[in-house]
């Protein structure tokens, strides 16, 4: 089966929004065995939509088209695909029905344009969204299959999972299927994890490859055979060589999050922690809390971006930070300390750095950070040196920090 | 001048990488004001490469292709576009020099594939790889520019900015150029924002287009004409109009983020603030300490995600915690009045609210949030309901709070 992928919308031609719809499509369409012969990015533009559906028609044997599902005027997608296959626009009673309360519990009457979500192509099964209010369809016309997904990538993706991968399961198996893991690693470069796996295999089935993101660096094992159960044999013995080599640096596979693996551990083991963040500003506690849940081992965070708030409210004494200054050991482990007796927590943990892109000295560089661990056991102190940009140290702070509580949980048990 | 993208790799349509080409070259044509009007992807199969450039050359008047320009057996692109064009390849004898000395460098003999490098279309213009081995070409062929830049991002906007950049503006004004404006907005839904200004226009020139993204509805207002001047001429009309219709709601324009318009006027107004966050658990603070310099205004952050934190470091009374619960009227205020008083900043901003999945009730649902700002001019809270998932709920809330720094400190001009 060969499928084709169109994208729509001038945002994408114009690079505003950046296409993350084709990667995670195309990842998803692999494992099911199909195909992808082509992408297509088109923008809001009726004629030109219509053209490209017509072309795909004729190549491909399912074709899913991503965006103009929304309310507003430039949003096509669900006419033109009427407007191609020669179909009526049709209501669907059950979605206009839902959108009416939707408006209701918003206290908002349903406008026309709402309304409009509430049309397809007649004969379309209509997809719910989970996450949204645009419902998606899926057509089988002339033998062909036309699936219609919204923009947004977390609509895109809540449908995908709900309604479209049991539908493609249930195609059966028609080809080539690739299966693939993903092992997630932080604390070590993406050149370092080359050299300490580059030699157990790379392009080739099956296949490594290597994906750095800020603070973490993924390695992707892949495998393609005739059958699912065999590309997973194919993955399972390079997985554990390639599990042995990076065992001190590994935290999570596929779609593990290092703050959610944290979280887990912190649970497990009935503690709390609290932090204390300067250079961080707040990302780490916004990542550990954005983990459902994270209320049962998270108390707080005092982000004491101001020397002020480090000393009044954290307790730091004036004498480090003037002796010391605000990024230094004695700092961090000041504030670690002070967030653990402030708040009761088990575990408190603190953030001292120099973000950049200003604030730099030789002695003291952008990229110079402590970490600081303070528990029961006593505290410990880690300095780093995170390269990039701003945003890179701080998501490199924070990424070590949850690191390093992580490190302890294991090690305490 | 209309242009088409051509992306090429298999990894793409796999999605083992992620197309951050599209992005880039399509920010840089309509910095230039050429229209893009298609992406195409296509994998590393030198057929279907063929019938998309042959496709393309009937539609625009630039094409430009990323990738398989390298020496392995998969990098087809030279060749295809050698014979969609009947044109021959032949030696660029610079470009072997050149390798020969790289390899002689590498203590290697320059073997075939490495050769192939220096092979191009007959007529081509070779462009240097500042950054690898692989030079890209700019062909011009039947009043058609053909330009094949190298996959790798590093490579490919290193040629762009030293190669195609300076061609690009030699072209000076090719044809239809477009010019667009951004219009960001918040504390309102992307259909209520098209009820507000739907009857103004919509596809068409000049045109509408809405962007919905979490807690914000962006407009790009776009027009285009034979002159720069002439399109931008065609914007301003409507630009107007429509900054009228949304003036409660309109943040910024263009590249403007909400925390830096916050953190701007802060500044102007030397005014500083801190934050009192429950249910963004640092989200807040972590935005305003992403824009550089904000330690001139930011103070910290208290996450008071424990109701122990909200009582001991902000001093919300147990008893308005009891009787009114953590995300009441009451609480805010009495967490924003707090984080104000313990600071010493002007402003004390707090945010208590359900982010969901769970905690909701029929009384307090999910996305019920208050929102308190204490200044020297008293206290104000606000009621909000912020629709969708967790995430959706948390970013909603923060933008709201930032806005509602925003709208007071324009208020109190």
């Amino acid at each position: 089966m060969q499928a084709e992928l169109i994208f729509t919308g001038t945002e994408l031609l114009l690079g505003e929004v950046l296409n993350t719809h084709a990667q995670y499509l195309g990842r998803q369409m692999a494992a099911y065995g199909i195909e992808v012969i082509l992408h297509t990015t088109v923008g809001d533009n009726w004629d030109r939509l219509a053209q490209v559906l017509e072309a795909a028609l004729k190549r491909a044997d399912l074709i899913i088209i991503t965006g103009g599902l929304g309310p507003t005027t430039d949003d096509l997608t669900k006419d033109t695909v009427a407007r191609v296959l020669g179909l009526p626009m049709v209501v669907h009673e059950p979605t206009l029905q839902w959108l009416r309360e939707f408006m209701t519990r918003r206290r908002a009457p349903l406008s026309e344009s709402m309304a409009r979500q509430a049309y397809f192509p007649a004969g379309a099964k209509v997809l719910p969204n989970p996450a949204g209010t645009a419902p998606g369809a899926l057509l089988v016309h002339r033998g062909k299959v036309i699936i219609l997904l919204p923009g947004p990538p977390r609509e895109l993706k809540a449908m995908f999972e709900a309604s479209v991968v049991p539908y493609l399961a249930s195609l059966g198996n028609p080809g080539m299927v690739t299966r693939s893991r993903l092992l997630k690693v932080t604390g070590i470069s993406e050149s370092q994890v080359q050299e300490l796996i580059g030699d157990l295999g790379g392009q080739g089935n099956p296949g490594i490859a290597y994906l750095a993101q800020p603070g973490e660096v993924h390695v992707r094992i892949s495998a393609r055979a005739a059958d699912g159960a065999v590309a997973e044999q194919m993955i399972t013995g390079l997985l554990e060589k390639v599990r042995e080599r990076l065992a001190g640096y590994l935290f999570g596979m596929d779609d593990d999050v290092l703050e959610e693996v944290v979280g887990r551990l912190l649970a497990q083991k009935g503690l709390t922690c609290a932090l204390a963040e300067s250079c961080t500003g707040g990302l780490t506690a916004a990542r550990l809390t954005s983990i459902p849940g994270s209320s049962a081992y998270f108390l707080g965070s005092i982000v004491a971006y101001d020397n002020r708030v480090k000393e009044k409210v954290l307790g730091v004494p004036a004498g480090t930070l003037q002796v010391h200054g605000a990024v230094s050991q004695q700092t961090a482990v000041a504030m670690a300390e002070g967030v653990r007796s402030l708040t009761g927590a088990h575990l408190g943990l603190s953030i001292t750095g120099i973000a950049g892109p200003g604030g730099g000295t030789p002695a003291k560089p952008v990229g110079l950070t402590y970490i600081a661990l303070a528990t029961a056991d006593g505290t410990s102190c880690r300095e780093f040196h995170f390269p990039g940009h701003r945003q890179a140290v701080r998501q490199g702070a924070a990424n070590a920090a949850l690191n390093m509580i992580r490190l302890y949980l294991l090690a305490r048990s």
